[in-house]
Formats: structure tokens, sequence, C-alpha cells
């Protein structure tokens, strides 16, 4: 919403509480939901973008032309969903959940399944980065977005071992230095820290 | 793809296999990919969607305005992601990719789970249903298709009890008796027959 020059505010919600706010305005019990003044609730992040993309055309965020569309849609899908199941889900759920929730240690042969998902995503990423100079190609766009969304919060739970993938690290550097993104590193998760490159621009 | 009139022919992928074919067109090892003369590979059913949505105008499958097109989004992904997670996935593994590649029994405490997640998903369209006549509002959309996508696979691994649900049976025979929807039908899964009521238009 910052990249599209939308004001917002960010009201937070815990999944696992199922407040009857969040239930209310999705029976799937997900974040995020869009409310605002002038448009019912709309839960998921895919739909929530697709929304911007038609109202908010001056800034366009998934390249021009259906078959552009579609790689940004295919790569916004593949961070969202299998980059999310197959690293960054389990990162929350030993590393956030289990110590903020449960008061559990995280288990360390999940934390090994965490990291070679991690470094998997990081071989392609390195990979399209070789080609691209965005992941979707020559255009900044919710790929990108997508992406550095998962990373960061990867990133946050000590999860990625940047060594080995320079693409990406510059990369990610550069989107970490856009003002949407940098306006978010301040972040913390309540009772866990990040570690000390986290936030750094030049990392 | 019949219901945008786009003529097609489909081939045969078994994900688990990991073909060359298949991960040349798509690194994610997933199904459905989009494979023409006039188009690169496109991967992920919501992608393949969206780019047929733009090119076939003519035939709209996701409704008028960016609030209905919000609504139809966020149903597709709900049937799509959750109800494929929560319900679908575990019926397949179960019934199909256990008789079929691994020889073995399906898990009774699985499909028990797998029964719950599918009780609660008809919930969910019961009461949709209660105050629409398709399940996105008035008009059939990319919603009832990713539903009956997901519902006619459960219903075909004998997942589905439908007693109930009267206005989600009177809405999936509907969409059934569509054109669409009857030309897949008599399609087989190797080795694996659905119960008899599977491809009756009255069951």
């Amino acid at each position: 919403m910052a990249e599209k020059g939308v004001d917002f505010q960010i009201a937070t919600e815990y999944p696992w509480e199922r407040s009857d706010a969040l239930m209310d305005m999705n029976r799937a019990g997900q974040t995020p939901v869009l409310t605002g003044e002038r448009v019912a609730p709309i839960p998921d992040s895919m739909a929530i973008c697709e929304y911007f993309e038609e109202t908010v055309e001056k800034v366009p965020l998934m390249g021009s032309g259906p078959a552009a569309r579609a790689e940004v849609r295919r790569l916004t899908a593949w961070f969202d969903q299998k980059f999310y199941a197959e690293a960054v889900n389990l990162l929350l759920a030993e590393r956030m959940y289990k110590r903020i929730v449960l008061k559990a240690p995280p288990d360390s042969a999940a934390l090994r399944v965490a990291a070679k998902g991690v470094a998997q995503h990081l071989d392609y990423l390195e990979y399209l980065l070789g080609e691209r100079r965005w992941l979707a190609g020559s255009s900044f766009s919710l790929a990108d977005i997508a992406a550095v969304a998962q990373l960061s919060v990867a990133d946050y739970l000590s999860g990625v071992d940047w060594r080995g993938f320079p693409d990406t690290k510059t990369w990610y550097a550069t989107v970490k230095s856009r003002r949407s993104v940098r306006a978010l590193l301040p972040e913390r998760m309540q009772g866990l820290s990040p570690p000390a490159h986290y936030d750094k621009l030049d990392f």
C-alpha cells in the first residue's frame, strides 16, 4: 500500500486467538484483512493486492500485459504459498509461536528442515536474479514484495544464511532501502529480538 | 477453459514423479501448467485463470467491479488453498496416493480429520448458499468452479456426506449439469473407482 501511495493503518491480530473481530471479517480466521470506509472487508493477501492493482492504476505493480502479469502472479503465489509452507511457517512455529505462546523450546529437527527449505528457495532466487534485475523481470513488482515479505520474516527469526547468494543479497539490500520497506524494519515481535543485521540496510 | 469457450487438451502429469517436462515448465513441480503456441508456460491455477479472464473477456467469470472480483478471488483462494489443505489433500493422500503409489491401506485417524474438514466446509457452503444463488453472488463465477473442482475430487474419493446440506447439494447438482463439468465426470483415476452417485446428475 505504501508503494501504491495509499494511506493505511495496521491493526495487530493474532490469528491463533481467533478474535470475534477477525472472524467476523474473515471466516477463514487468517490475516491480512483489508477494511476501510468505502469497501466491505477483503480477506486474502492476493485478493487485496489485485484490488489495489485495479483501483490505484497509477503505480502498476504487476507488469503490463497478460503474460507479464501471469509471471508476477505465479511468483507471488510461489512466495506466499510455497516458500511460506516450506520455510517461513516452520520458523514461525518453532521460533515465534513456541516461544511466545507455548513457552517451549524449538525443535532442532524442524529447524533443520526450515534451513533446508530456505536454502532451496535462495537457490531459486539466485537463479532468477542471475537473469533478471527484479524477480519477475525488468520492473519492481508484487513478486519482489511477496518475496521480501516472506524473506524478512525468515531473516528476523535468524533463519537466513546469506553466504553464497550474492545476487540475492544485493537485491534484498536494494529492496530493504525502499522507503516502503524501510518503514517496516523497526517493527518488533513482542518478546522476540531479531539478529543484529536484520534492520541494517548494508548487512 | 470450457466455460470460456477456449479449446484445450489435457496432458496427465503425476507431480510426485517430477518429470523433466513438468519441472522445465514449472520449477515448483506442481500442476496445473498452461502451455500453448502463443504463450510461455504459465504455472499456478490462479495465474492461469486470471490470464484467461484478461484475454477472453467475452465470458466474465470474476464478476464486475473491483469489490465483486475481490469476493470471487477470496473464495477461489479459500477453496484452492484452505479446503484443499484441510480436506482434499488428506483424502488424496489416504485414498489415492497410498493406494496407487504406496500400496498401503489408508489411516483411519487421518480420514476422520478429513471428514471433519469436509463437514466444516460444507457448513460454510450451506451458509453462503442460504444467502446467494451462486457462491460469490448472483452470477456463476470462478469461485463456483474452484469449489466444484475440490468438492468433486472429495466426492470421487467417497469423502463427502451430503446429508444435512440441501442447498449445497442442489447447487452442486446444478453445477454438475453444466456442459463444462459434465464432460469431466466420466474421467477416472487409474485403479480407483468413484462411488455410484459420483457421476449421476441427480444424486
